[in-house]
């Protein structure tokens, strides 16, 4: 028996979220569990570094379990890929000492929110991000995600994972990138508030179309009393690109294999 | 009355295809036919540059049509869209001289087949990849590639589109570019055969590994009477980029709005 660790990346458009629910509905959890179950998994529940929303999509998901597995690591991630669904894989698969958690031992996390700025829909990209038009204020938006950067408390953005949870954290990265028609909003912090992305996306696209002032951010922040009145930005603009468990998980930083 | 011409993107997944088939198939004509219904059109059938195979995707698709339409035509492609569904739009709009044909006017086509390069699978591109491993010769691949162009009669590696048909085409480009774990197959000619372009990347992949020589690729250009033998690459990696007009379409070059 040994604790394992793996990297999971899945699309999240036909999945009710990460967390497993009852019977019948189809979550990523619920997925993996079983096709942990086909190599032997035999405990009741795996443990993951964060709860995605249905709809959001991730590259960097962190999952650990325990398991009587003879073989390599890489046959690990070979077999459980071969009892996966298409919309979800295991990126790579390593042997972990046994106080390791995905939740608790992440130093930190970090998300990517891909826009479209285009006046017509783009079907090759709609299922992985959110068309926008007109033009938003780039240079607004990327004055108000500097204010986003340190330790505040965001409750005004989102919701504490246990209820009446702390709601400090602590943003350690807040960019927006453009690409031609594509604007990327890369967001890292030590951990997040549920929702508290898909409303910071959706408070700083207010601020870039000029509904809402620059200054109207920092207002909200800190003030844990209130709420931010705005839609939260749409779930299939969202990825969990990695979790960061400094040192031990070198690979996350750039898992692609290259040529 | 006055005569359109319409770019179309689709995503191929949940189509049989381009051309409309029997009642009851969903194919990207026949979802484009009703929308253009929906804004008056009359006639009995749409004129589109090419027909790509089921699950080939498009960004550059050509459609042309008669239509009595009052208003500009960026409200005749807000309109159409308007009637499409998720997975295929009108990306821009123009009225052209009548006498304009998608595919007899055009001058040349340009498709994109995509790979990943990766030992495992990768959920958020497998919709627009195929995904190979080890690792290819892309060295080989290119000089393979560099044969393709000029004249050649391509009957080894296509089907004239008429029985019987004309198999000389002349390629103007044919590059293979990478980007960390992908790499795509760029080509250019004046028209294709029928799964000419599936053909040849499955023919340059074997080239890639190994179990062809670069040689053989030449044997086969210019002898009509014999077949490759090879399989096709997968249709969910092709996309028709675009369709060049010379000059009557210069929008076609860089579509992209910017920011």
């Amino acid at each position: 028996m040994a604790d394992y660790k793996s990297i999971i990346a899945y699309d999240g458009t036909d999945f009710q979220g990460f967390q497993r629910q009852k019977a019948g509905v189809r979550t990523v959890q619920s997925v993996l569990e079983d096709g942990l179950r086909a190599v032997g998994w035999e405990e009741r529940s795996l443990q993951a570094a964060g709860r995605t929303d249905a709809g959001v999509h991730a590259k960097g998901q962190v999952i650990a379990y325990e398991l009587p597995w003879k073989h390599s690591a890489v046959k690990l991630t070979q077999a459980l890929n071969a009892n996966l669904p298409a919309d979800v894989s295991v990126v790579s698969s390593e042997s972990v000492e046994a106080d390791f958690h995905p939740r608790f031992s992440a130093k930190s996390r970090r998300y990517r929110y891909t826009l479209i700025v285009a006046p017509v829909r783009d079907p090759l990209r709609a299922r992985y991000s959110w068309r926008i038009w007109p033009r938003p204020n780039i240079e607004a938006m990327q004055t108000a995600a500097g204010l986003l950067i340190g330790e505040h408390d965001f409750a005004a953005f989102g919701t504490a994972p246990i209820p009446g949870g702390q709601t400090l954290r602590t943003v350690t990265r807040a960019d927006w990138k453009r690409t031609k028609d594509e604007l990327c909003f890369e967001i890292e912090a030590n951990a997040f508030l549920y929702h508290m992305v898909r409303r910071l996306v959706g408070a700083l696209i207010e601020v870039g179309t000029g509904r809402k002032a620059i200054e109207e951010v920092s207002v909200f922040l800190d003030r844990p009393s209130v709420r931010w009145e705005g839609s939260l930005a749409p779930a299939q603009g969202l990825c969990l690109e990695a979790v960061d468990y400094s040192g031990s998980n070198k690979d996350l930083e750039d898992r692609s294999p290259g040529l």
